[in-house]
């Protein structure tokens, strides 16, 4: 039978939402067989970092003329350094059949939109507002405007869920990662996805 | 949070390929949580049959009235006696937000679709072919020339696949229930089904 392409997953949401766990649960998983695409940065390495597997450590010179020749799938800059994904990988493990999996921020989801329309897009949202603020709270040492911003900023990434094609409610990890383990599983059977290298197959075209 | 209409989940097939047997798993398991849609008949009830558990047992009178009054979501005449699907129940338990299962041949599953195209179209398919007369022979005692006939008719049906929203490969049993399972809670996740209540309830209109 014919291969199929890889699907492009991306999951995003609003800041606080706990994507970096879920997307960690889910690689941490035996039968998940994503590839995790690796993102360029131009931040220094961190002890104990290895270029390749963390990041790709660019240059800042290095980095922007990533950006000028069209090599990232999205890209933004962060306290000073830039984070994107490389497209080029991501392409070639899709050709390769293989699901590649990206967790980003909803700005760079938009941005991979724009360029993978066919990608498979899941937004993560919390149980509710309150529990945001909580976990926002929680993570370390914001100061009450720090956090009101955070969450006025929250509050407007959430009304982005308009662009995606899955929503899942992350109230628990466990749950969250079994659901988005579905909607891959899910898509892989959809119709127009596999209809006519089945048909081939099959021999009733 | 406002309640989320159930699911018309439709699992169809051509002859022979096992929706019966996949649907007897689903109805097995206990994180399952469809209500199996009771088919209207007008053939006589079998020992050991019970009216409003097996089938709803109807005069071909009453089931010609049941034609007349639309009151049938699909039907079919087979060896001289109808079979058909209540819309009324159906309708009912959807209104409940509770997931509704049918397991019907192709025939009416077209019939389904014109009624409720919202609905989520599963085709099962054969791994092959071979297998498919395979099942098809080791089904009971058919003539050579009846097997050519069904065979015929199979590949016809499954040219229907392009009806459908899903397909799966009834290659295991145990594969097609999980892939069946994994469709399921995927689209309860899909964005244009959960966006207006969640928007409302996260407060973020």
């Amino acid at each position: 039978m014919e291969r199929e392409k890889g699907l492009l997953i991306v999951l995003s949401g609003p800041s606080g939402v706990g994507k970096g766990t879920v997307r960690k649960e889910i690689f941490s998983q035996t039968d998940v067989s994503f590839e995790y695409s690796i993102s360029a940065t131009s931040r220094k390495m961190r002890e104990g970092e290895v270029n390749g597997v963390d990041y790709f450590f660019k240059t800042r010179e290095d980095f922007e003329n990533m950006i000028k020749n069209e090599e990232l799938l999205e890209y933004t800059e962060y306290v000073g350094n830039y984070y994107g994904t490389p497209v080029d990988y991501v392409k070639q493990t899709l050709e390769e059949g293989k699901d590649v999996f990206l967790e980003i921020e909803v700005e760079g989801a938009k941005q991979v939109r724009k360029k993978f329309p066919e990608g498979l897009f899941i937004f993560l949202i919390p149980p509710s507002l309150t529990e945001l603020e909580n976990r926002i709270k929680t993570r370390g040492t914001e100061t009450d405007e720090l956090i009101r911003n955070r969450m006025a900023v929250a509050k407007d990434e959430l009304k982005m869920m308009s662009l995606y094609d899955y929503v899942v409610e992350n109230d628990k990890v466990e749950n969250a990662v079994n659901k988005i383990k579905a909607i891959v599983i899910a898509e892989h059977c959809r119709r127009f996805r596999v209809e006519q290298s089945l048909k081939k197959y099959l021999g009733v075209e």
